[in-house]
């Protein structure tokens, strides 16, 4: 387990705030765990989406997930609501890092921390290619 | 297949606005018609909670759910919100059914209508209980 | 509500069983309502692609998900199985209905009864069309 | 990215097989991400309870999930079925880390690499507690 301690809210670039639902709360009357890593998908592809990179029928390149993770520090709960950080943590050639704070609504300290690795790949062959320049202008403004 | 027409907005006494997620599209690109039923519980419970009727740990008598029911007029997305609205459609001695119309953010036509119904049984008897005054107090604000 | 007694096992045609998951269960224990539904689709599904007549990219005509709903007679659990039967209820002229019967693993006695309604749209049109003549020759096997 | 190769199917101790279900898919038509991790909290209490060591209303102590993670190597798709390897990955004093293979059938290659990290604490205190002997006795027939 890596140990680095969890970002504060100034780490992050961008926010986007969802309520939890209530069959997020698993058995233990707690967020299950798998859940965060749908705020992530949703949180992403939000932004992607409102800065014009994202095409789902008909992108190129497209993303291929090809690695999350998250550290959990506290426990959530519906209802309530919670506030999602995107930040830039790696820019490589064809791949993307994205690090992740979750934080309960009105709490200043982490909840949770994920990170998300998109590499992309062309939509025909499904081999990596170059991000595009206009890709990595915009993703720039998350670093 | 219920034939009469989708009730509108104005026959609703509660809304609650609940985002799309990713996760929420299926294959075909709108949000499963299984998700609907995931927003039922969030409002209906959401609603309980705020009027201090449920208490999930301790509370007596509990709600068994006994029947759902959704018809769908028009896909919906994500990205995008939906404004969900609560109305009591019927109120027995030990049973509550509730309507909720789906509504696209900024649409006046329904998106879908379900129903929802709880028997009210006792903790430890699991046998139908009256429905206390004070929830029914309650539940008539929503007629 | 409606009040018939759900059908049992000798009622259903064609068998699938499903494992329960973790995250099936809500915070009472068991599993959670909307998850009956995400059965029904698969199980629908999976019949209509065993049978060569559901093709998700290219098919023509497809199918709008119209209409759902269950009633639950006892509560399910995870970790457990799930026995799901599929019959015909109704065979229109661009319209499917059918009847999904949950049983507990090694239980004669039905947990939850669904149905559940395509209506078949041309692909382009997305207007009702009659559903072909081998569509109806195997969704007749299910009456 | 951890760039270790992912571990093949001899590296795992025990397996549950699953089988992947219509609302998995996701509008690129494959299981989205997040399933992973629905499968491995299935996988991880399956075994657990199998064993008689998790007792979800009266264990003490009780696993808090810290940290799971997950890299993809292979699109999975509806219908279909996976294939779960667990072992044990390391057992601390009070925590205890799971590695889990994603495989479809009858596949030899790894589609998927798991991680998944509990740390016990008591039911009351909610503080770290040393996992007892007959846990760590489990748990090293994973390893």
């Amino acid at each position: 387990m890596s140990r680095q301690p969890l970002l504060g809210r100034d780490a992050y670039r961008h926010w986007q705030t969802l309520p939890t639902q209530w069959a997020d709360n698993d058995v233990y009357g707690h967020v299950n765990n798998t859940v965060h890593y749908r705020w992530f998908d949703t949180l992403v592809n939000s932004w992607l989406i409102a800065q014009g990179l994202l095409d789902i029928e008909h992108g190129d390149p497209i993303g291929l997930v090809v690695e999350t993770g998250c550290r959990y520090a506290a426990s959530l709960t519906y209802p309530g609501s919670v506030d999602l950080g995107l930040r830039l943590d790696r820019l490589g050639s064809s791949s993307v890092t994205y690090r992740i704070g979750v934080f309960a609504a009105d709490s200043a300290e982490p909840a949770a921390e994920g990170h998300f690795s998109h590499v992309y790949v062309g939509r025909e062959s499904r081999r990596p290619v170059p991000l595009p320049q206009a890709w990595r202008d915009r993703l720039e403004l998350l670093a």
